[in-house]
């Protein structure tokens, strides 16, 4: 059905097309990429953005020698199309499928494993200065977009870059967009240059007045420092580069391959790093997309014609996202000291009303963790409310910051950490499985994760009033559990929730796996006919150990759950307190995920894959039981 | 002693002073610093660089309703003689004496606690925003140093100080200098600026010609553009943050203080953020520091006729650090493929003597750990083997880098991470007390600790070449220990060290505590007549469970030692999986450091308060000993 990209079957195979075919070429692409993602679901609006970008990229390269880096990497379908995974598209980001991120261990296509943003540069350079030292010549590529140049490490990598003596091409991949809308000065300074126009009133007269002085250099520098005078606010195209001792190149049309491929020929021959700017429209191609791209950027199978989601969904409870935006809403019109940071994800994080709402108080600081956290802390220190909105996998990346600049002062930062636990589709590089262990071992810092709904909103009002130090509550993507609505105490510090009260197994959980650990119960009800206990943990830091040790005396089985992995887990610090604490003759089993990446794939495919599902925990239980009668 | 400096013994006092004694006052401000850092050891040359520009600050500002963020935080002595605390000085660092760095528990004054770089213009912007939503007018400054711009945090609050409509300064002092020898593109466009003679070849005709150019701007940005000529290598001080929407002014000379104040009201009027860029010159003031700022930059008690320190080590054994780099030097000798990342402390790690002999293999990123980590991956993924060195607290920038870009794919880095555990006199936001916790989560990573010199040198080798992942080797701050070399079997994966077997109590000691487990171990046998084994954990991740589950079979009590928190330590580690194992049977004593931060102080001072002393952890025994008996 593709005449023409059915001729790319491998890598570099896109050499053989005639250049008279590019433009069918890229609309067959096009058609490829909607076909596949509308059916999987899967980041649109960003590859349709690429095509001809990507096609110029493996006209001028040869893989698997040449390496491209793919920021952030959800970019890379094209690239997939054309290193010979066209027919595994319809895989993507399923379970056991293709990636829809790029992956060493799918293609020797695939230089480098991205997902987290803003660190194209710095692997490029280690391959860059790997090939130098080796004296090999190969080519290295980054692809870095514009929503990523907001995340420090860009800098970091560029700062270092100036010291490479041989050839290094970073694309600037402008599509003058995040995920959301872009924010802050370096977005600012590439429009001024994208932006055409300010070009336009350009006079003859100055361009022969520049062209006629002799030997202008450094030395017009300091009168132009002292003078202010309007030399100051000339824009040179990517100056800031330049200044910086990386050359520069563009703005590029990005939909151009002729164009694209000359200017990356040209950028090639120096033998130092060069950046190419190429100005993309994301969503190109496909209406909608280029209308709504926000919309488009990362999407569950949709109807092509409409765009409209296929699948509605079965009931309609909310979000977690949806609920914590909405209580903080409501909490922030009656409390003026409420702000809300988020690094680039207004949306993704539910602060898309809030940002309307309270302007002033809303700071979305770019794909920035780092900055967003620290900032937040000097909030606090001024006695403002701060909520930081940032996903537990993108936490990550802000360790330092939650434990040297917010902890050590204790500073009354809230932690908002949507997609904790099992994500899903977007796989190893986005579960949010670790921060039960990188948040508990800081310390002054109080964790907590909801059962539900109201728990959740009533969290958020405990976090905001009743608690004088940093703290977090993490909660999963997707739907809230909407049951047990019926056991609604009120948020204590540190203090467990008990649900059920019975005998012989103990069920601790925290968070999702309350939902869980209650069909347990069931089961163990029904099938065994005992009365479990269940409790609700509340807390994952500090943990209500005056509650488990009480009933750690009164039962035989303890069963800890929670949606993370087990090193650093809440698990090991209830088992290891048992075990200093000498209550060895309790039978303890925990149910974590395992040390180890969890792949992608839907949610639920993977927790049962996992063994967190009602079944799998129940039978690990009456194993015990059995194991303890005989 | 001083006639001046006497005369400000509070916040504010400095505004009394008469300016023509401005010159005196700074002359005793540099006296009272070299008399008590002589004395107690710290950062020298920094604070000598900053008198001019400290005491601006103070006449410009009102404490503590303004606010200063000093970056990194050390050099903020001058500061702290400022506001009343010129006596304290004597305790500078020492146990329960004033801290190095700023604290807001020590003085109304300090408005923000710092320690690690770049994290100034974020929480000043933080202050900002803060004061903009209340309708407040305080001020806010932040200082930030040379070095610490490059990294990455600096830019992404940069970024993000373009939508303050406020104002706001942020004080660049540029000294050429991080800890040592600056790098990177930034570093060399400030030289630039900072390099009076670049400008001196002015010529008037293009003065003129420039001059007479009318509406110049934006207009002239194409024309350059394209024709690539001499404007685009003009030089414009500061047009690299102008780009990005801040306004910058200088450079000043940081040590006249009347330049100074001038300078930094004039950028005050101003309603928006504004950089001024400050030259100072480290060590001013005592040639031996100008001489040689970086020995100068935190030093141990010294003679301060001659520089030399006044304690002479009392023996010869070397540093880890210097094992680290000796060996290395060694391995890299006869191995092309080896290489050596550091984030700005090629002293600091023990690699001045590998960036000498492999300079092409040496990699100086700046303070940019982020960047360090992905960089070498890609090394690694090229089949480099970089080792990248970095301190443990500062190793906590990279953990999403460590968790994503490394250990994902298992790229082959080796990490050798000095400064783990208790580090001394920097005090709390120095302490590297975290890395197993935050590095044992980690899948994938291989995590040791040696217990002596020789053992790290043959764990360096072994994770070079018997490792094909990533490996991390924490060691810390000091001499080696250069006992038990009479105890050298070869590494083995996940095998501990069986040194002494016996019954009873089993110790189980990682790194730095296996010589006190071995203390313990001695005491046990000549007060108690208890021959107990002493095993050398070697391996915090994969731990040896297979001998710990086979040595727990056999003995009473086991005892856990290492130099962390408790909270996702090793000792949880082993003591959850023995509670899950159903070895309930047996007494578990965990020997740690507490959930919470550790003060400033000497090493042993500091080791001894938190109970990881010989004595002490023989008592713990003894008791449960003879609870045992009972």
């Amino acid at each position: 059905m593709y005449n023409i990209l059915e001729q790319i079957r491998k890598p570099n195979d896109i050499k053989n097309i005639d250049p008279t075919q590019y433009k069918e070429l890229a609309k067959e692409i096009r058609a490829c990429l909607l076909r596949n993602v509308s059916r999987t679901g899967g980041h649109l609006a960003s590859n349709l953005g690429v095509v001809e970008l990507t096609m110029a990229i493996h006209l001028c390269l040869t893989f698997p020698e040449d390496k491209v880096i793919w920021d952030v990497g959800h970019q890379s379908y094209v690239h997939k199309i054309l290193t010979g995974r066209k027919d595994m598209l319809k895989s993507l980001r399923q379970h056991d499928g293709i990636s829809g991120f790029p992956k060493m261990c799918e293609s020797s296509s695939d230089a480098f494993n991205t997902g987290h943003a803003s660190t194209s540069v710095s692997a490029a350079l280690g391959y860059a200065f790997s090939r130098q030292l080796k004296g090999e010549n190969n080519r290295v590529f980054a692809v870095i977009g514009d929503g990523s140049m907001t995340g420090g490490m860009f800098y970091e990598a560029l700062n270092n870059a100036v010291t490479l003596k041989s050839n290094m091409v970073i694309v600037l991949n402008d599509n003058n967009m995040s995920i959301s809308r872009n924010v802050g000065g370096m977005s600012g300074y590439l429009t001024k240059i994208r932006t055409a126009d300010r070009y336009r009133q350009l006079n003859d007269n100055v361009k022969g007045a520049i062209r006629s002085i002799p030997g202008i250099g450094d030395s017009v520098a300091e009168t132009v420092s002292r003078s202010k005078n309007s030399l100051k606010r000339l824009m040179i195209p990517g100056m800031i580069f330049e200044d910086m001792g990386i050359t520069y190149v563009g703005p590029v049309d990005g939909h151009n391959v002729g164009d694209l491929v000359r200017t990356f020929k040209d950028a090639m021959r120096m033998n130092k790093p060069v950046i190419v700017h190429v100005k993309t429209k994301k969503g190109k191609g496909y209406r909608l997309a280029e209308e709504d791209p926000s919309y488009f950027h990362g999407i569950e199978p949709f109807i092509v014609k409409s765009g409209e989601l296929k699948y509605k969904p079965s009931d309609d409870r909310p979000t977690y996202t949806k609920v914590f935006g909405k209580k903080l809403c409501e909490l922030a019109k009656n409390d003026e000291s409420i702000a809300a940071v988020c690094a680039a994800m207004p949306q993704g994080t539910g602060l898309s009303d809030f940002s309307e709402q309270f302007k002033d108080r809303f700071f979305d600081v770019g794909i920035a963790e780092e900055h967003a956290v620290t900032f937040a802390a000097a909030l606090a220190a001024d006695n403002m409310k701060p909520v930081v909105a940032i996903y537990s996998t993108f936490l990550q990346r802000s360790y330092d910051q939650i434990l040297h600049d917010v902890c050590i002062c204790g500073h009354h930062v809230v932690f908002a950490i949507d997609r904790s636990g099992i994500v899903g589709n977007d796989g190893e590089t986005h579960q949010g499985i670790y921060d039960i262990s990188y948040l508990t071992s800081i310390p002054n810092l109080t964790v907590m994760a909801p059962k539900n709904d109201v728990e959740f909103e009533d969290m958020l009002e405990y976090a905001l009033y009743d608690i004088d130090g940093p703290v977090a509550i993490r909660y999963p993507r997707g739907k809230v559990c909407g049951s047990f609505h019926e056991y609604r105490t009120a948020i204590e510090y540190k203090k467990a929730e008990i649900m059920k009260k019975g005998e012989k197994v103990l069920l601790l959980a925290l968070g999702s796996m309350v939902s869980v650990a209650a069909q347990v119960c069931d089961k163990l009800s029904e099938e065994c006919g005992i009365d479990a206990t269940l409790v609700n943990l509340r807390f994952a830091s500090p943990a209500d150990y005056e509650l488990i040790d009480e009933l750690c005396r009164t039962h035989d089985i303890v069963v800890t759950l929670e949606e993370n992995v087990m090193s650093g887990s809440l698990s090991e610090h209830i088992a290891s307190h048992l075990m200093w604490k000498g209550y060895g003759n309790i039978k303890c089993i925990p149910v974590t995920l395992p040390d180890s990446y969890i792949e992608h794939g839907a949610q639920d495919a993977l927790r049962s894959r996992y063994g967190l599902n009602a079944d799998d925990i129940f039978n690990k239980v009456r194993g015990c039981l059995i194991e303890g009668e005989t």
